[in-house]
């Protein structure tokens, strides 16, 4: 090993204090160091501490007099689009996934650490009748509209998926994948590929020991892809797939319409490079970005960059005038793609600065978890590319449709694993009923549709209704038996349903079997 | 005692069973149940029951079909209104005000059981900086008004408060009014009165015993009201005084405005009779009553009267079809309530039925809670008289400014009174920046206008914004300072506060007072 190598190498940078415990090292932790040292760009990670030091100072910036609303233009709603339309959009998506032109990317680099498990979230089960995991879900979704691309167009198609992993998710997730088969997808169709790391700083610049031998290092945020992208040759396989668009999402959102025709369809009719599906921000103080102009470019801005009087602001309609909220759900065009991975573009995506508490060792060698913020994770987002964008398009979809993130442990006020459960359940409570099928209970007597939770609203409301959450029907259908509510008729309709129920794939009929309860 | 008149009622009415512990009884049980069941209508309510006992068999009649939308006529919208034309039903509502033609109407007959006290609501104490209760705050809103009319116009008035209580909290209500020597209101302009109680019923039609020598009795719901009017010399108290439109509201929203004068503008410029101010209803599931016609009359019709295929319906303009959600708060001219209290019409507004768990005394005399539901009430409702009206008025407001009804105990998921207080310190966190003044913390950097709440968003989002509860910085503004954010320029413009701040009224100087921290 060459120290000497390597000392020049954290003098240069100015991180000497990184081999300050190298002489209590065993020859194992050394060599462990020396390539942590050896694999990160010191002098770059500094560099980029240094553009944000300056930030770290001063309050949050403003930028209420630089928002733009988005033109009418580029914007469309699935609640004001015909169902014509609505179709139109569908047939040209599915159109380009069945000419294996779609791919979907799934940014699944974060730990679930608010959820509280040590595993990757896309693992999570969020305790649906059929046990199944956000990955397995998301696997099925995308198998299902290959299946119905390939029907419609008769030829085979494939959507293939990359997922961006970081240190923290990659090994558990490569071993997630094999061991269920990949639920199903072609292995050749799930590409894995991690994302990059960069130090973590103390707040004079110094890179933060975690242990005697090893730096804190911290995912360099979702908006790590762009590199990640062009370093792994994941933006060449794309190419080399004839890959024309992409969806990318993150793995939370248990409602994701994976790579979702009418999204792509929209995009693609609108000619928009990049796009993003949005929900709308309907009380002013949500803490949701929001897509906007800023300055004449397209941006999220978060909600901590503006005033409560520019939140609060309405357009004639009556709706907040900022109130695209962002669900991290974004569509690219491989050209697009190409275009923000250039270094010399994508080094423009300035670093988000995040104060935080990191354990540290002290001067001893003794790990320290210390009380306050002692030091700053540097990261970019996914969406900062937006500024890239000429033609751009903003789509948004019902939040009770399409967004129900996983973020909380139960117990929490918002999404929470019950929520998520609870969210999915009512969706597909909603295409039963669509495909005019019917819920009773055992003894006969027909559920309401929007049934009152007993344990709540039971003690009388006296003619206030309560706004209540309603009780969630326990029913679940497979994404192999239906994508988005469609095929179901001939399932359910005019059956009565005794929840809880499971519609799922039989694969030996390759035919839908509704299992449990199930009357008439 | 006349035990013969008395067994004679009771067997006319089918009720000889309450008779049945008689001889067990002391005297003074005795003449307690003899006073009871001379003053209850023993036919009528055996008549009511009747009336709805076929209801109980059925399940829940969808009314889907007959429901209409609003005629956008009668509708109007604060966010979609010019700032111009609010001042016009402002200054409307305040004119009308300053003639002592407007009354406010509480309906405070019903218990906290879902809260968990055992007194009125409106003796709850949410935890404000100023541990103000709900009967306070709505108190000084009312004298607030007053004061702006008074200053306005150069003459005096009185905006009367009728208080309808029930058996269960007429004691409490008027002990905590003459206590609090009526928070500043004249003792002649507070005017409560009460609610009669109805029998609750078995399936059977027997009235149920609580105790040996007590019915089982239960206010007959908010829609008591007209009753109670009629009955009470309430309608003949407000002709007397001249009043002309009458704001009614439930006692349990923090956030209430008194007399609200755009309200009362908005329905007087309509020529409305009858008027509902109501909250816009954006998910398809929420259980709130929504305003519309059915058959041509003007209705609040409940969740689990319609299917969720007609709540997901959408109008043109993206919203859901049936979208003015109810939030009890009524605007009636004393011509319309003088109308819909006739007996004629009172009497067709129908009983609504509600299957209870209703404590009873057993064949041995002893008291037993039931597991199951094992009786009914009956209950009118207060804005069934809409259908009685042909001029109708519907004003949507915003939320977030509006509406936060103190329902639940503290760990329920919506409606505690740690939402309540909030709501309320958010609204007036928006008042004093919209006034200019500004928050910082005790070492003068600036809040963030909206705040991400640092138990929940300090992990990080990563660039995926999460849709978290913000942080509500504590502030408090007496409504004896300002109504609803007017004249705060001069107390707070350009001033750095350090929360937790109050904006008190100073009696000693009638002027406007900052308590606590304040910087600069």
């Amino acid at each position: 090993m060459d120290i000497l190598a390597l000392k020049q190498k954290c003098d240069a940078a100015g991180q000497a204090h990184l081999l300050q415990f190298w002489d209590q090292l065993n020859e194992t932790e050394q060599s462990a160091l020396a390539a942590e040292i050896q694999h990160t760009n010191l002098s770059e990670a500094h560099d980029f501490f240094l553009s944000v030091q300056e930030s770290l100072s001063e309050a949050d910036e403003k930028i209420d007099e630089h928002l733009e609303p988005l033109e009418s233009a580029v914007c469309g709603s699935v609640a004001r689009t015909s169902s014509e339309q609505l179709s139109k959009y569908w047939d040209l998506g599915l159109s380009a996934v069945s000419k294996s032109e779609v791919a979907v990317l799934l940014l699944a680099g974060g730990q679930g650490t608010r959820l509280g498990v040590s595993y990757p979230k896309g693992m999570y089960n969020v305790g649906l009748p059929s046990s199944k995991t956000l990955y397995q879900i998301q696997a099925e979704r995308i198998l299902k509209l290959q299946r119905l691309a390939e029907a419609e167009y008769g030829k085979q198609c494939s959507i293939p998926w990359y997922i961006m992993t970081s240190e923290h998710t990659k090994e558990a997730t490569e071993n997630f994948f094999s061991s269920h088969n990949h639920f199903g997808l072609s292995r050749e169709n799930v590409v894995l590929f991690e994302q990059s790391l960069l130090p973590c700083f103390d707040f004079d610049g110094k890179i933060i020991l975690e242990t005697k031998s090893k730096m804190a290092l911290a995912p360099a945020g979702n908006g790590g892809l762009y590199k990640a992208l062009r370093d792994r040759g994941v933006l060449e396989d794309l190419i080399k797939r004839g890959i024309k668009s992409i969806h990318v999402y993150c793995v939370d959102n248990i409602l994701v319409k994976m790579a979702d025709p009418v999204f792509i369809g929209f995009c693609l009719s609108k000619g928009a490079e990049c796009g993003a599906k949005v929900v709308e921000k309907t009380m002013p103080k949500e803490a949701v970005g929001v897509v906007c102009k800023v300055s004449n470019k397209y941006q999220v801005v978060e909600y901590s960059e503006i005033t409560l009087r520019t939140a609060e602001k309405r357009a004639h309609d009556g709706r907040l005038l900022f109130n695209a909220g962002n669900i991290c759900n974004h569509f690219f065009t491989s050209d697009f793609l190409q275009k923000v991975c250039l270094k010399e573009n994508e080094s423009l995506l300035k670093h988000h600065v995040a104060k935080k508490k990191i354990p540290f060792v002290d001067m001893n060698g003794q790990q320290q978890k210390p009380a306050a913020p002692n030091g700053i994770k540097m990261e970019k987002f996914v969406f900062d590319v937006f500024q890239f964008a000429h033609n751009f398009g903003v789509w948004e979809v019902l939040r009770e449709d399409e967004f129900a993130p996983l973020k909380n442990a139960e117990g929490q006020p918002k999404d929470t694993p019950t929520m998520c459960r609870h969210a999915l359940m009512s969706l597909h409570h909603r295409h039963i009923l669509a495909a005019s099928g019917r819920f009773t209970h055992s003894d006969g007597t027909p559920y309401t549709d929007i049934q009152s939770n007993n344990n709540i609203a039971q003690n009388g409301s006296n003619g206030q209704q309560s706004h209540e959450e309603v009780e969630t029907i326990v029913c679940e259908i497979s994404p192999l038996v239906s994508y988005n509510g469609e095929g179901l008729e001939k399932v359910v309709k005019g059956k009565s349903l005794t929840p809880p129920i499971v519609i799922d794939f039989d694969p030996a009929t390759c035919s839908p079997i509704i299992s449990q309860h199930e009357s008439n």
